[in-house]
């Protein structure tokens, strides 16, 4: 039995100071299940992905919150893996799909950020990565990427130019989103003169700080077939671990749980990395995306940041494109809702409604959701 | 295709001064893989109930967390769903078996919760209800449930000690279950005459603040029998949402999830509640147990109180024996351990390896775990 995405919706994302998380939430899930043409009462069940809001706002027990905002009593349930907490709602909901239990679920993901201090964001985000032996010693997420890219830089001798034109490109990808934080392009100066965060990545070589929803209904084939006459399959879901501390790593970089689901991923669905059209990585820092596609296989080790500096991920340049979005950098990154928007903008692809940032002939499209600094990764395969 | 469980394991209930939530958890989930006889290398996923590391701790991402403890890269997620946060794990690993998923699962719930003030936990779990009409305006736990309790005593003429007596019973059962918090007997006296934290519910109304986990190993039918001769079954798993503030409720009386759960989970299992040998349920306050046994049909709404007075619920002393384990009142509530250790005790009840505590001719249970006032509500039912 194959599960299919029939209905999306998404919130625009950035600093929403006149929206509270459930009323993010109830656009971005009431948004999805319009589209599906289905009452909240068809649903058998939610899942929703996010990662911080007892931290950010008093407000645990998410499942029971979203439920009794859109008004239903099925069973809903708060999935969390840190930033890759949207990714993983899906994997639930599928799972309820394909057990039998549901034959129609929403998964939303939805994070309020913008209401605290940066300070208190950062700190709070730091529960992604390894509390007692990174956070505990003041490091920060910046800082555990920082590292990883001083590394890429001395082992592959490659220019921090390379890396940072990441940041350019998803710009130029979010100048044509109108659900993006920043739809502005950039220029390479911009991001090498920025404020330094964590040398060597600057303000600009950061994901932002964002409000954000995003949602999507899925069902079994024959369900979405009622609904609908061109569902987007789910070709392939998966998910690996990988230690949560840097230190106990045999590479810096390498995220080896990208390499094992990425893998896994292409198993399930029978393709190569060269059938994949488009991708959505995740990228919170610069240096993230470039380890990414080199993880995914897209390119070879120590050669992303030159691919992308030669504009072989932009929009319609090369082969694939990558985050098309504009990523988590220029689209925004509230954390929970990042791995469900990214399954929105694939399944806009390869429907073809994307306009300027619509990548041609798109048909295979696949979704990278990281928690941490790699400690999961998860990989999703969509095709129509 | 059935879904059972081979192995259990479980730490002490307490105050673990000399213990972080990592040594729990590995203690817990190395016990359950111990028992079932695989290695850690046969495990497909895993899934960890836990509501608030993030904010007892400082660490989220308790999927990796715990995988990276264990030294496993398989799938490992997140379930939160404030004190249901065990149950909700346990419903998404039963999914991955049903799915095709898993083979071979590990459920694990943990909480670390006393090494913060009072002040801090309560602030913190108030996360588990309405935070922005109840928590905002000063509600804590106690204080919803004692409304609930209030309401009781008025709509049906109950006496506080009828309410009581669950303590006195709980505590009873605790003394012969060595994993409990407060493993030692208590009178009516007691209770009734303890400080008061929100009228009528005294100290010894309330369940603790607990430090604690458990863990079980699921598999798929077939290849339980690997393992073992005598599996214990999960032939029913229901949950069921209602609002999270009380006062969008038409009862304060009647916790309507439980009804659903209940009733859904029963149909499941093609049993009726005079099959039920035994239930663990979730006696977060005393109160909570009365409308708990009322709800999900034991007895008639209004009658609970007095059954439990008059020894109906106790030990082999009636039709049903409740909270065999001393529930959360007496063997302790670490939340997100809670709903696991509700179905350790089951399996161990079938197994009649419960010694003192031994339910004669156990052959049916159920456990019920909540989550907030009952804005979740969560049904196993469990056979050999």
């Amino acid at each position: 039995m194959k599960v299919a995405i029939i209905g999306t919706g998404i919130t625009k994302f950035g600093e929403h100071w006149d929206k509270n998380l459930s009323d993010l939430a109830f656009e971005a899930g009431i948004g999805a299940i319009t589209e599906a043409g289905i009452s909240s009462k068809d649903l058998d069940s939610m899942f929703i992905g996010n990662m911080s809001a007892g931290r950010f706002t008093g407000q645990d027990h998410l499942g029971a919150f979203i439920a009794d905002k859109i008004g239903v009593t099925i069973p809903s349930t708060r999935i969390e893996g840190a930033c890759a907490s949207g990714a993983l709602a899906l994997r639930c909901g599928i799972n309820s799909i394909l057990s039998g239990e549901s034959k129609i679920a929403l998964i939303g993901g939805a994070e309020k950020m913008t209401d605290l201090s940066t300070a208190h964001v950062t700190t709070g985000l730091m529960g992604a990565g390894d509390e007692e032996w990174e956070g505990e010693v003041g490091a920060t997420f910046p800082s555990l990427y920082a590292l990883m890219a001083q590394r890429y830089m001395h082992e592959f001798g490659v220019k921090k130019e390379y890396i940072s034109y990441a940041a350019v490109k998803n710009h130029y990808h979010a100048s044509m989103n109108p659900t993006a934080q920043y739809p502005r392009e950039i220029t390479l100066d911009t991001v090498m003169n920025a404020t330094m965060v964590a040398d060597p990545l600057t303000l600009f070589d950061c994901s932002p700080i964002t409000d954000g929803a995003a949602a999507v209904i899925i069902a079994d084939e024959k369900t979405a077939k009622q609904y609908t006459d061109s569902p987007v399959y789910i070709t392939a879901s998966s998910q690996a671990q990988d230690t949560l501390a840097l230190h106990n790593r045999k590479s810096l970089t390498t995220l080896n749980a990208t390499v094992m689901a990425g893998k896994k991923a292409l198993a399930q669905a029978g393709k190569t990395i060269k059938d994949i059209d488009l991708c959505e990585v995740h990228d919170c820092f610069t240096i993230a995306e470039i380890l990414a596609i080199e993880d995914l296989g897209f390119f070879e080790k120590g050669k992303g940041a030159e691919a992308t500096f030669n504009k072989e991920t932009t929009l319609n340049q090369g082969d694939v494109t990558i985050n098309s979005s504009g990523g988590l950098k220029a689209c925004g990154h509230p954390v929970g809702a990042t791995g469900i928007k990214q399954i929105v903008e694939v399944v806009e692809q390869l429907n073809g409604t994307c306009g300027k940032r619509q990548v041609n002939d798109a048909e295979v499209g696949m979704t990278h959701n990281v928690g941490g600094s790699g400690a999961t990764a998860v990989v999703h395969i969509l095709e129509k």
